[in-house]
């Protein structure tokens, strides 16, 4: 039996029109990035593509993200998962930052090394920063496990046995399954399913609002490498303007 | 222990706009009713009584009102859980019908006997009616257990078995709980809170976007019979214009 993934990465929040290292930091949806969202729902609706089941990270934009494109595929009433294990990386001390500005003041190669390396985190930040999430109550739970920065391996780490649980179950019973997320946990997620290469996911770009449905097999192995977007070329230069992000 | 029940009706719908009965015709708020909701939000952020956990109906008006609301509170991370149980009460075949061509065309006695009697549905609607939702997958599970009209007391007996499940699950394990539903599934859940009898609740009446919160005592009885509306002034205000409503 075959199974649907769909992966779609939020919007424009309103920290992405600002230009700002965001990671757990929670800002909202700008209006683009609302519109976005409905749009990727209604490009579902029209594929037929319907959701049974979704799943969020904690974070407003990518919840917003879901409840938006799910009303636009009058699916709106499917039944709803959320865990932290789909949250954005973690940037550590980045969070709150001007991208550009750090790129001016570190330089190219440290820039780079922090936004695409696989294993070099960011410094941690602060626990009394205002851009610290220690002791916000949704973490409450997590004890040791509650990051303070974050590298891409780490988020793998963090996300793996939630996609080979709780969103694998959900595949196996033959749903369709959305999940609502963000560019660095669906890169993770695309990683896993794809076995694409610690070096090789540097080049990996996710575009905003466009959903990518991957079809799996019954051992949850993509039929097609690298899923199928549903709007192909408005995906295609939507990972040209990521790719150029913070220039 | 004791723990929190707060109900909230969902405000203001197009149908409502239009004085159109309802039932389980998945019409979304108006503006005025997403409005509503954040102010219903901002009450409980105010009130420091922050859900836990969120059950709502399968009805785009009740789950867009928790949706913002929840976001207005900063607790949109929060578990999700739906139930048809927590549906507005299916109105038979008046639903997609005039409330005032009803009264109008039926009298007095008979459209108030639909309308808040305990135990008189209205005639059932035909699985052909343009609102009917005969064939809609969102019940697709339910079998002969769908309706095609009820009276108050058919939403008491579908809605007692979740509110002595999964709900008391949630408020035995100390959660505040909040539900976001209709007048007439809050209706039930009052009647069986206070005990309220069969003739009593037909003067009942709960106001649109005004949080209703229960303190409940370990055997999940009301520590203050009615509960108490975080804004009683303006909770009052809305329960007469509710009581005036099709007139």
């Amino acid at each position: 039996m075959s199974s649907t993934l769909i992966l779609l990465r939020h919007g424009e929040s309103t920290w992405n029109a600002l230009n700002l290292f965001t990671g757990w930091v929670d800002v909202p949806l700008s209006e683009r990035g609302q519109e976005e969202a409905r749009k990727g729902g209604e490009l579902l609706k029209s594929a037929g593509l319907l959701p049974d089941v979704v799943h969020t990270s904690l974070l407003r934009r990518a919840i917003t993200t879901g409840n938006l494109a799910l009303d636009a595929a009058d699916r709106h009433w499917i039944p709803v998962r959320r865990t932290w294990r789909l949250n954005e990386r973690h940037y550590g001390d980045l969070q709150g930052k001007d991208k550009k500005q750090t790129l001016q003041a570190y330089g190219e190669e440290q820039f780079m090394l922090w936004r695409r390396s696989y294993d070099v985190p960011p410094p941690p930040i602060a626990p009394d920063s205002e851009f610290s999430q220690a002791g916000d109550p949704r973490y409450a739970d997590l004890g040791p496990e509650m990051p303070t920065t974050e590298c891409l391996a780490d988020v793998v780490a963090r996300l793996e046995p939630y996609l080979r649980g709780p969103i694998a179950d959900d595949l196996r019973a033959g749903h369709t399954v959305l999940l609502a997320a963000h560019g660095n946990s669906l890169r993770a997620v695309v990683k896993l399913l794809d076995g694409i290469g610690d070096e090789a996911i540097a080049k990996v770009n996710i575009p905003t609002g466009q959903p990518l449905a991957y079809e799996l097999d019954a051992d949850l192995r993509p039929v097609t490498a690298g899923g199928t977007y549903l709007d192909p070329e408005a995906a295609a230069a939507a990972i040209t303007a990521v790719a150029n992000q913070g220039r």
